[in-house]
């Protein structure tokens, strides 16, 4: 329980400057970037400055049984970062220093508050990238995507966050520092604890170092729009892309009503009367590239697309990239309340997911906006509402469940990028059972037995 | 404990023939690949049909606290097959079908028996590769090397077995089956218990179906070997041609000791006078590979290499690549016993890792040659000896400590794809300190909590 000898032991060993107790501070730590979340306010919130002070802000909660909820910028979008039991929130904003560049090996070791962009701005000297790009790039701390195994609009040919995290440091529940993986691409010594810990969502301790992977920045890129006036013909498309070996950089759809939105707020020139949009580019040596836009260019058109257009200035292509990036924002300036969900399928069962998003819409009454990683199959159907309209949040309830159910049942999953945290930890039973729902608990309670970590996410106690 | 009954239950569940006793057939099941190790034989080998006789089995195990040692081709190079405590070995042989290949999605799922080499077969006729190439590749299972995390020729490049599972089935230590992943390459849904189960090496479950990602074959390919007269010269070229953004498919370096055995066993033209060969080889689309191909060859020569042969022809290809299969096998001739170590430092530390390994042989006066993944840094110290001369043997378990010693203390790991089993459980404290491997014992209680499956690999029971 927090008490006042809690907040002096916190004082003491981080000084007050470290320590917020102010309302006006502690309000702000009591949501994040996620809609229609519980809110609750924070006892106090801490800034430690390296990984020792973490280990005994931890040690700390610890003794006193306190719940610690690790948080970077916030921008999560499953209700990850919210103090739901109140306690300590720990910031690691203040632990925000890139260590090393190491170009020799293709590595960079950096603390969990640094900005991912900032990361990618400091590599780029040395022709580097680091490739996950969630949309929050600019915003989002390297530990919050790692937490949250980021995706991101370049997922289908360079992967996720998990694709490049190589090692950690670690606090655990209780206190001990450990650090795990290394620089080498080879390393099968004990259990691939790096890769557990990716996406666990701060829930079986707190990453206070990252060692990640980076790769040769590509020499050229070609973007594509291509219109289709049929949703099926943009799925068919996608798929025969990738059969026909070409795997695009990024691959991204909208529909109808995302493409009007946008449009409506970015007048970028979108075809408002398409039924969808497949964006595309393709990047890698030039060669390559000019190779693999004229088969993309060829396999749009054969299955029959109204119109491609290929960006043939940077300004183009910054145009039709500037269109996509602006769904989200265009879509959440409609209605007050935006939920976004992140249920991924299989690439080839876009078409059939897509159909039953608008089924959904139609059944509940509701302007659902679809947009998203096509390639690797990550849509993101987004529902404009207002949380203040109590019927109609739920029917959006109600519409959420059924997509979720419909994802599953297409082999998919129920978050592509988000996570879980609060919002889908109730769905976990829908894709796992409960004896995977089990398994996740028994791991959760080896690491954390007393749900002292981030908790309410992901794993629920038990009856 | 193993008895009568437990037999009866088995030949029950799975059928007599599923079921053996013999003698002479439990003896082969005594060891594996690696060298000097302790023997085994268990009480009983079973082959069962699918996942639910797997969970049967399991079940039965549970039921009497037998030992259950799940098997492929028991090629592992680590003990990770030997049935240390007796017991029940769940040979995955039977189960060998390729269930699905998935062209549009480009996925496989295979059952745990099915050759790594026949999924390439028949993957081929689509375009597509599976790239993790362990050296065992023709006869190793897709479930062992699911479960050891095998890495081999192409790791620089293309990952390992880890970067290509997206899913599998379970069975659990109680015998409840659970399915994780899915075709997309975005999931957050829950921990990642695709990748924990990866390399876990059957501690904590038994896998009955594995879904891998498939990726285009590439286009083209060109191969070289280049010679040097010093180690460093060697070293610097290898980190030359990455700082120079090329990522060859494979890079492998041979030392002295290995390039005169091999070149007395294949007699394939190697300069035997060398300090240290490099092969290299790009892939991709062939313009990519022609760029890429002139960037190597100068580097090569701008880092002092006294020769650069480039293959003109797949038969130059084929002899430079049967030089480099052939290390292995050329070193195991020269006397009875070969203990292959597979510790990994970061690329840029190759050379003081050779020179170390260097003078580790001196100091203990044994025959290393050295061989391996230069590219990833994955080297294989390779110590020819002879089990029966004891004497010898200390000299080399004092040889091989020195090895891991120095491999952690450069920044690498016990082993980059060997794994851990019964030869290196030992060593763990060394990289992971106390808490490290007390956070994989925790793990492994919470999912394993009678130490049934696989017991006597990687994480021994505690005090």
């Amino acid at each position: 329980m927090f008490n006042q000898e809690v907040l002096n032991e916190l004082i003491k060993a981080l000084g007050k400057d470290n320590v917020l107790t102010e309302k006006e501070d502690l309000l702000t730590y009591s949501f994040d970037a996620t809609a229609a979340m519980p809110r609750e306010t924070p006892n106090v919130v801490v800034t430690p400055n390296n990984t020792e002070e973490v280990a005994t802000v931890v040690k700390i909660a610890n003794r006193y049984k306190v719940p610690i909820y690790p948080r970077g910028s916030g921008t999560n979008l499953s209700g990850g970062t919210i103090p739901l039991e109140q306690g300590i929130v720990l910031s690691l904003l203040h632990m925000d220093k890139i260590l090393e560049i190491d170009d020799e090996n293709l590595t960079a070791w950096v603390e969990p508050g640094v900005i991912i962009q900032d990361l990618n701005d400091a590599v780029a000297k040395y022709g580097l990238i680091y490739p996950p790009d969630p949309g929050t790039v600019t915003t989002a701390t390297m530990g919050g995507s790692v937490s949250e195994c980021s995706g991101g609009l370049r997922g289908l040919k360079y992967g996720v966050t998990k694709h490049y995290v190589m090692g950690m440091e670690l606090v655990l529940a209780n206190g001990d520092v450990i650090k795990w993986g290394g620089k080498t691409v080879k390393n099968v010594t004990g259990y691939d604890l790096t890769a557990l810990y990716t996406g666990a969502e701060g829930t079986l301790g707190i990453i206070t170092k990252i060692l990640v992977k980076l790769i040769p920045a590509p020499e050229a890129r070609k973007s594509f729009l291509a219109v289709f006036d049929d949703i099926n013909k943009a799925g068919t498309c996608i798929s025969a892309i990738i059969k026909n070996k070409v795997i695009p950089a990024t691959l991204e759809i909208m529909d109808n009503v995302t493409i009007r939105t946008v449009e409506n707020f970015t007048k970028a020139g979108l075809p408002t009367e398409a039924e969808a949009v497949v964006l595309i580019e393709v990047d890698g040596y030039k060669e390559s590239v000019a190779r693999e836009a004229e088969i993309v260019e060829r396999i749009c058109k054969e299955c029959g697309a109204v119109e491609v257009r290929a960006a043939e200035s940077d300004e183009e292509r910054d145009n039709i990239w500037f269109a996509r990036r602006n769904a989200l924002p265009a879509l959440a300036q409609m209605k007050p309340t935006t939920v976004l969900e992140d249920a991924t399928v299989p690439r080839s069962k876009i078409p059939e997911m897509l159909h039953a998003i608008r089924q959904i819409a139609e059944k509940y009454n509701l302007t659902i906006g679809t947009f998203g990683h096509a390639g690797d199959g990550n849509l993101h159907p987004t529902i404009v509402t207002d949380f203040r309209d109590k019927e109609e949040m739920e029917r959006v309830d109600k519409a959420v469940d059924e997509i979720f159910k419909v994802a599953v049942s297409l082999g998919g999953t129920l978050s592509g990028e988000h996570g879980v945290g609060i919002s889908k930890a109730k769905y976990l039973p829908l894709e796992f059972g409960e004896a995977g729902v089990e398994t996740l608990r028994r791991i959760k309670e080896a690491l954390d037995p007393n749900y002292l970590l981030n908790p309410g996410k992901i794993v629920l106690r038990g009856e």
